[in-house]
């Protein structure tokens, strides 16, 4: 159906498959929409890894392995673009994996453990309980799950929850492509790049990382440095669009 | 389901409705996820029609009003959004409505011509042909509408259309939020705004219209000036964003 030759081919092929997954409920109707304005400032970022969402990477390596409780909190559209980077990075960094979606129901929930699970995840999926200060179905999550971690990786975040976590003391780790979100600026870390370009970004500095040099990664975190760069690699290429 | 508090509550209610148009067949997935993509450009434009918009928008109403066979292209986010705002510019400027899709099955094309009649539209639907030059559906449209039309009006447009159109010699006025696209750079005239901002626009102005500023507006078009000025609006929010 779609053109091969289509010069957003490849973008159209993935936005054609998240539709498919909207279909089968893993993916909301909200989250084709939330994928699109993620694919807008990708496509400001040059569709590419810049050098200080590389170093974010690194640091978000360095605080989920000295972590005590490590959790990555997974949504429909993360599992649908990226069962299993979650999966490979849940064995690089051993945080625990665990559902929590905007659009809640028992049998969404279920759909995308079952999806993580057969791209080789182990998913934490003991009981929910209204946990977190939230006056929407994010609220829910596992007591000894999310409540209970230290760091907490929030791939395709709300911000709503994102400051939630912060107030609870918690070490966001987010992936927002829009370096201006309330996410990108409540979170603890903030990593501006596509998800399934970050994820193994993520796993490879697991595997690579020094624990001298992990903290030291982890003591140089200026998050304002991080989004000012990101900032600055879309006005770049702004300034220089109609050349 | 969505809290009013939510800061995004507005956008989230668009893609909500979005997604009910999704279910009944008007949109199509991709359509929601595209819809998305002109999210993040609206927000980087602060949700508001520039100084320049209001300029492109002046322009296009003066084009069509000059035009001797005007037309409005109408996909099925066009029709989702913006109905009753597509038939009130049909009534100011006088322009035949025609609908084109890319996702095209003759079913979707008579929900989005019923959805637009029962907005007041009168909707031409002769019969179609493969007239345009290009290996997709949107190579369908009617001899006596679009493939006729000197002047038209393409909301939501992608770029090979929009591309096609004008290597017919037609004059293309596209709306497209982002400045960089394909379709903004190939239209003769493109308005960098939100579609339900931008027709109003266009309708009071054909309204308004003096013919001979009407022809004064049309010789002052440089359209490599607003989308440069699109651009500065968008770069001007980002260089202050973290202030």
């Amino acid at each position: 159906m779609i053109p091969p030759g289509h010069p957003r081919y490849r973008s159209l092929v993935t936005r054609e498959m998240l539709a498919g997954c909207a279909k089968s409920g893993v993916v909301s109707w909200e989250g084709l929409t939330a994928h699109g304005r993620g694919e807008a400032f990708d496509y400001l970022l040059g569709e590419k890894t810049s050098e200080s969402a590389r170093l974010a990477e690194k640091i978000a390596a360095a605080m989920l392995l000295s972590a005590r409780h490590p959790v990555i909190s997974v949504n429909g559209n993360t599992a649908a673009l990226a069962a299993p980077e979650i999966a490979a990075l849940q064995k690089a960094s051993g945080a625990l994996v665990e559902v929590n979606l905007f659009h809640r129901t028992e049998a969404r929930v279920q759909q995308i453990e079952d999806l993580l699970r057969s791209a080789g995840a182990e998913v934490f999926s003991g009981e929910a309980e209204r946990l977190l200060p939230l006056d929407h179905d994010r609220a829910w999550c596992r007591r000894e799950g999310m409540y209970s971690a230290d760091v907490i990786l929030v791939p395709l975040e709300d911000g709503d929850r994102c400051e939630a976590l912060v107030g609870m003391g918690k070490t966001v780790i987010a992936i927002d492509l829009n370096p201006l979100s309330r996410t990108a600026r409540k979170a603890t870390l903030t990593i501006v790049d596509e998800l399934t370009r970050a994820l193994p970004e993520i796993s490879r500095a697991c595997r690579d990382m020094d624990p001298e040099e992990g903290a030291r990664l982890i003591a140089s975190l200026n998050n304002h440095y991080l989004l000012t760069e990101a900032i600055r690699e879309i006005t770049g290429r702004l300034n220089h669009a109609l050349d």
